[in-house]
Order: structure tokens, then sequence, then C-alpha cells
């Protein structure tokens, strides 16, 4: 049987590949990713899949050399993966790799960080092996996108099993014999479902992945060998969780098109299409300082068509719901000026004070809006009309956030997750990594 | 929407099961079973790629309270099940439930031997929790198949985890809810693909679903919560994994039919078309004492289309060919007089006296011939023609291994894999289980 040669020349290119390769934009988009998850994974670091899955861990660790972003335990290398990866994702709220939705830092850096604690990996090693893994998840995710999140696969974990393995076989300095074994491992353990998503059980694919995909170099190490396209073989990955899978887009332009520079950080905790609703509530209520929430006789919110189907939700009873609720989002951006992760827990969603605005707001389509703009407007009881159009949400595409609204998030992530963190030398560290000789050194800024 | 409710009344079973309930001939299948995935995994306890597995485990491992079957080294919990997973399924000579192809016993059984090495659990209560492990996965693995194999799924590792979870669900005593909790985090981690098959990946996975079951059913106690129908919701298991899958074979005739009657012991390492060939070689041989293997000048194996389909391999170089090469088991059988895990390895495929032997043997097909049945034939040089018809070959539903059998499989496999071991008191102890006040102490039997 002819095969598509894709995991040849994909190890190939791997193998080859050298720091000095990497263009700067790129170098650059891998810092402020890794920057994003250390403030997730901070910020999650107390949820309860998180202290779930510690607890189990914890129990069964071996050696503990791997620190716990945000937390006094240590861990053996494959549980402290695990388990950061979990803490990284927990709210959605880490990078968004746009063309496929998969959150590629969570299951490839904590796998690279754990290496980097037992073994010399400078700065620069690091952040070249986190690119190249996130390169690869997130070119198999192109590559049986979107059939396969829609089939009900959590592409996060699915392919981030292989990023994390690509990553970590960097490292370890594989021969391309040596990766596509990595690679085989790691396919025997790619798995997460969609069903999972909005229950802590999602958190268990995603630290499985990370865990896997390291795992999966050491196996290779260890001298278990796999098959020769476990990528794309007739029962291999994209064969038997894709649909016609586009394999070019593995393997075309490898080194010279980064997927990183498709990856975006989210401003809020929520769904995308609320990104320019809570702009523009954010928008009016610094122009309209000392805005009575009392006086506003109703709040419409318009836009393309998928936030009225996505996001419609007057009544929503959890944190969870709430993340996709535009009447949400919109009353506690309103009453707190700020939507962070406390304005999507349980305890914010249901106050009176919420209750009482939430009512307040109706969604409605604005036949022409493009999805990444909406226009909220409030009506005052006295008849006067305030109105905000944001053409681009923060943290779309062609919006990027600054490097300085990541670190504005990182402060707020750590305060919410790790008090007792001061994040200021944790985020100059990850602004430095280039230049470190210890990549691993970075994860005693990341505990309290 | 409306689900199918799959996951209640599964789960419901499970926790009111009563071992009271079980009747004597799922009790003796589950005994038959255990002993049977013991002497596998004595006989692939050395395996190449379980010593990578353990290699790896063995580095990374917690407390060391579980044993490893076949070998002195002790692990924690999971590492235990992940490894005696791999070494009982790495010679696909484990049982073979026959609808599906699920080998039911190497990720359920070594999680359940390992949770009894750390807490009191009575022989009882471990094979009636056996019982249901295999009873989930089996009846899992009945609703997606076939398509779910034929796509590429290694049914053993996708199902087993399910398995695997189920039955320490049960040991640990779960109510209803947090056995549901298990499911969805088994969900989150059921992987394996065909494509691994015949290399060490496959037992990566293998040892994963033993791993991750129990992980599942530890994260559920520690309050890591799941969704409500991890298996058969819109996006669980059933609907993602299985195509038009059919969910009533999951929840009819729950305590009244029972998988473990569907189960089959191999008593040969290799394809089971070729049970009944290697059956009448071995009635050749024995009738015919002193036969000159130089006096042979050809031999005919005749059988149903599907001997000659899958089985018609002249040419093999390495062991895992001669799994499923006719010339090759015939030729082996013929010399060696056995057919076990030895005759199909590497070095026993090359030898000039296995070439010269296995060039005589021709392959045809014999209308109308069961799949059960073969027929040898045997022309020697002077003329003299001998021939044996089996009508069901030994290990197939309607001719199953006797218990005598299942014991003396066991003795060769401990004979080859862990020599030092006098694999009696174990087989004593298996026959006996369910009297056994602690059940873990029969890993004590299991060790060098």
């Amino acid at each position: 049987m002819t095969q598509a040669p894709v995991t040849g020349p994909l190890v190939n290119f791997l193998a080859a590949s050298r720091w000095e390769d990497v263009p700067g934009d790129v170098r650059h988009a891998a810092r402020r990713s890794i920057l994003n998850v250390f403030g997730t994974a901070l910020g999650g670091s107390r949820d309860a899949a998180v202290e779930g899955a510690l607890a189990v861990l914890n129990r069964f660790s071996g050696q503990r050399e791997a620190s716990v972003i945000g937390r006094p335990e240590k861990l053996d290398l494959l549980s402290a993966a695990f388990v950061n990866a979990a803490s990284g994702n927990v709210f959605d709220f880490d990078d968004t790799h746009h063309p496929t939705i998969i959150h590629p830092s969570a299951p490839v850096a904590p796998a690279l960080f754990a290496l980097a604690e037992t073994r010399p990996v400078s700065g620069a090693a690091l952040l070249h092996a986190f690119v190249l893994g996130v390169e690869v998840e997130c070119r198999l995710g192109n590559a049986v996108s979107p059939w396969h999140y829609r089939r009900g696969w959590h592409i996060t974990s699915t392919c981030g099993v292989f990023g994390a393995a690509a990553a970590a076989a960097k490292v370890l300095g594989f021969d391309a014999e040596r990766m596509v074994w990595t690679l085989g491992n790691a396919s025997a353990q790619s798995s997460g479902l969609v069903e999972t998503l909005g229950t802590m059980a999602k958190s268990i694919g995603v630290g499985a992945s990370a865990r896997g995909g390291l795992s999966a170099a050491f196996f290779a190490e260890a001298g278990v060998t796999g098959p020769a396209e476990p990528v794309a073989g007739p029962r291999g990955f994209t064969s038997v969780m894709g649909e016609a899978p586009d394999l070019a887009a593995i393997t075309d332009g490898l080194g010279t098109r980064w997927e990183l520079l498709a990856n975006t950080h989210k401003p809020y905790p929520c769904g995308v299409v609320l990104f320019p609703v809570i702009d523009a509530c954010l928008d009016l209520r610094e122009a309209n300082s000392g805005l009575p929430l009392d006086a506003i006789d109703s709040i419409t919110v318009e836009g393309h068509s998928l936030l009225r189907e996505r996001a419609d939700r007057p009544s929503v009873t959890t944190g969870r719901e709430a993340q996709v609720s535009a009447q949400h989002s919109v009353a506690a951006t309103l009453i707190h000026g700020v939507a962070g992760v406390a304005q999507f827990e349980d305890a914010c969603v249901n106050s009176a004070e919420m209750l009482a605005l939430r009512r307040k707001v109706h969604v409605a389509e604005l036949p022409g809006t493009p999805v990444e703009a909406a226009r909220v407007t409030i009506r005052l009881a006295d008849g006067k009309v305030l109105s905000r159009l944001v053409e681009q949400g923060r943290g779309t595409p062609r919006r990027p956030m600054s490097d300085a609204d990541i670190e504005t998030k990182v402060r707020e992530l750590a305060r919410y997750g790790c008090p007792g963190l001061d994040p200021s030398p944790l985020i100059d560290a990850v602004w430095a990594l280039e230049r470190s000789s210890d990549a691993g050194a970075i994860m005693r800024l990341a505990v309290p």
C-alpha cells in the first residue's frame, strides 16, 4: 500500500531544525504563549479539578523533582506535567490556535519545564522545543479540522499528546527514528472527548495528554519502538480520528509557515463571541464614570448571528454556563468593571444585583456585523441612550493582546489563584528566557 | 436533547450487583481468565516492550506497594497496573472475547490486583469486580463492533480503560454517582490505534488503559466529576468512537447475560485461523512418532477462505509475521512438537531447518470448510500420505480449552518467561481465589 509519507518529513524537520532557523516573531510568540500559560496555571492552581488530580498523583508520586505551578507540592516529572497542563487549561483561558481551537501551550510547556528541572536545558533550547511541539500539534489539528472537533474530539488533548511528545523528543536530542517511535507511543495515548467539557473530567484528558506525550518520549528513549507511520498510516491518527484528512497541511511549508503566528490570547475567560461585548461594556463604563446601575432601563447587545445563537442565555446558574452568556457577561462587567475569572465563578452568578441587571439585557442579531464586532446600547430611565460599537474585540486575531495586556492578565490570575506569589520576577524571567542558561530555574519563580 | 439512558442503568447495575447474583459458570470463567492472564503475563514479563515500559515507570515510581508479575521489582499501584497489563497482552496470547476480539483480562485484572495489594480485598470481592469490569468493557465493545476495530481502534485498549475503571470503582465501593464520574474520567483517557499493532507501542496503549482506568476511579474518589452520560452522550464514547452504535447491547440483559461466557482462551500464540492447523500437525506427529522430516515431500493445508487470505505467508522473517503464517506454524509444530511462544520468536523463524520445511508447505481453500476446521496432508517421498482433518480447533468457542489445558499453558509460559518460578502454588491459589480473605496475597506467588 502506498502511504503518504507524513511522519518522515515531519520528524526530519524536527530533528534538523535549529534555533537559528526560527524567526524572531515566532520566538516572541513563544514567549507570549509561555507567559500566558504560566498565568492561567497560576489562576487555575486551586481549582477543584486540579486539587482532585493533584490529590491522586501526589499519593503515587515518584521522586519529587518537578514543581507544581502555584503550589508548594513537588511531584515526579510525569505527574507534574499532568497537573500543570490541567491547571493551565482548566478555565479555557490559555492560548487558542485560531484555525483549530487547540489550546496549544497547556500540554507542551508543562512537559518541557518538568524536563528542564531535571537536566540542563537552556532557555533557547526550551523555547525551540516549545515552538516545534506547538508546530506538530497544530499541524496535526489542521489536518483533521474541522471534522475532528465536531465529531467530538477534545482537540487540545488528542493533538496535545503529539505536541508534548515532539517537544520532549527535541529536548532529549533524538534522531529521526527515535522521534518516529515517540510519535507512535504518543498515538497509542491520544484521547479526549468533548462530552467531558464543562466537567472536571476535561482536565483529566488534558493532563493525560501532557503526561502521555512526555512518557512517549521516555518510552522511545528506553527502546519502545512504534509503527513507521503513526500519524497517517491506514490505522494511524489522521485515518482513524480524521475524515478526509488534509495531509499536506502537516508537511507543507515546514520551517517557513509557523503555527504559533496563528495563536491568540484571550482577554476574558469566556466565549470568544463575547469579547467585543465586554470591550464595549468596559468602554461605556469608563466613558460614563458613576453610571448608576439602578438608572438603567434596558441594555441591548447586537452582533453577528453566532452571538445570538451561542450566547443569548438569560438564565444561568453556574460559572461555566455564565462563560457563554451575553446577559451575564454584560451584567458582571458593568457591576465589577472587570471580566476576570472571579466574574465567571458560581459565587458571582447568583447575587441579587446580578440577577436584577441580567434581566434587563437583550440580545439581537444585527445583520452585516462581523463576528469580531458587537454593539452595546444602554437606555437609562431618564431617556438617555449610551451606545458603543466595537469593531474588533480585543484578543481576536486582528487585535491581539499587547505584551502589556498579557502581563496584566498574568498579574490578575496570580492574584486570583496564588495571592502569595509576586509574579514580577516570573514575568521578567519569561521575557528573558532566551538568554537563560537554565530554563528549569524559572519554575522556582512560579511557586509560592 | 433526549439521550438514550445508557450510563445510568449500567452504573445502577454495577452498584447494586452482589456476588451471590453471579452464576457459578461465570465465576468459574473468571477464574480461568485470571489464571490464563497470570500465565501470559509471566510469559511476557521479559519481552522488550515490557522491559522498556518498566524501565521508564520504575524511574518515576511512587511508593512501591504493588508487584510486577514475573519480576522482582515493585512499583506504585498505577505503574504496576500498566506493566502487568502490558505483559499480560504482549503476545496477544491472553483471553479473547469472541464477539469483539477484546482481550478483556489484561486491562482489568492488573488494576484489581494492584488495588488488592494495598487494601483488604477478599477473593470473592476481586472476582466479582473482575466479572463486572469485563462485563462493562465487552458490552461497550459489543455496542461499537465491528465498525470500531475496523476503523482502526485497538479495542482492547479503548474499551479496556472502562473495564478497569468499573472494576476499580466496584472494589472501592462507589455509589452510582461516583461510578458515573469514574466512567467519565475513563472516557477522557480512552485511546489505542491498530496502527501500533505489531510494534511495541501497542503495549503502551494497553498499559495506559489499565493505568487510566484505575486512575479514573481514584480521581472520582478525590472528587473529580464527569459528564452525566460519558458512554453514550452526543460527544461521548459510543457517539465519537462508534458508528450507529447498538446501545441496547450495553443495557439489555444486564445480570442475566454474561460476557465472560463468550470469552475464549488461545492454545497457541498465533492467529485463531491457525488453531485447527496446529492441532492437526500435533495429531499427525503423535500418531506417526518418528516422522522423519527429511522424508517429507510436500504438505498441503486446506481450509476456509480466511485461512488462505490471512495466513498463506510462505516468506516470513520475524516472529510477529510468523504468528499469521500457516507455513511457519506447520513447520514449527512438526519440528518442535509444540507451538508455544518460543516457536513464534524471531530466533525460531530463520533457522535452515525451518526454511527447508516451510518451503514444502502449500495453502489451499477447501470450499465448504468452516473457519474452525482445517485439514493437513503430508506426502512422504516414498509415496505414503498422512492426513488429518480437525473439525473444531482447540480454543475455538465450541471446543474450549479445558482447565487442565490452561494449567499446562500457564506452566509453559512460566517456564518461558520466568523460569525461576514454580507456578503450582499460583495455579492452586487462583482456583481457590473465591475462598481467599486476601486476594492481594496471590501476587506474592506470581513473582520470582
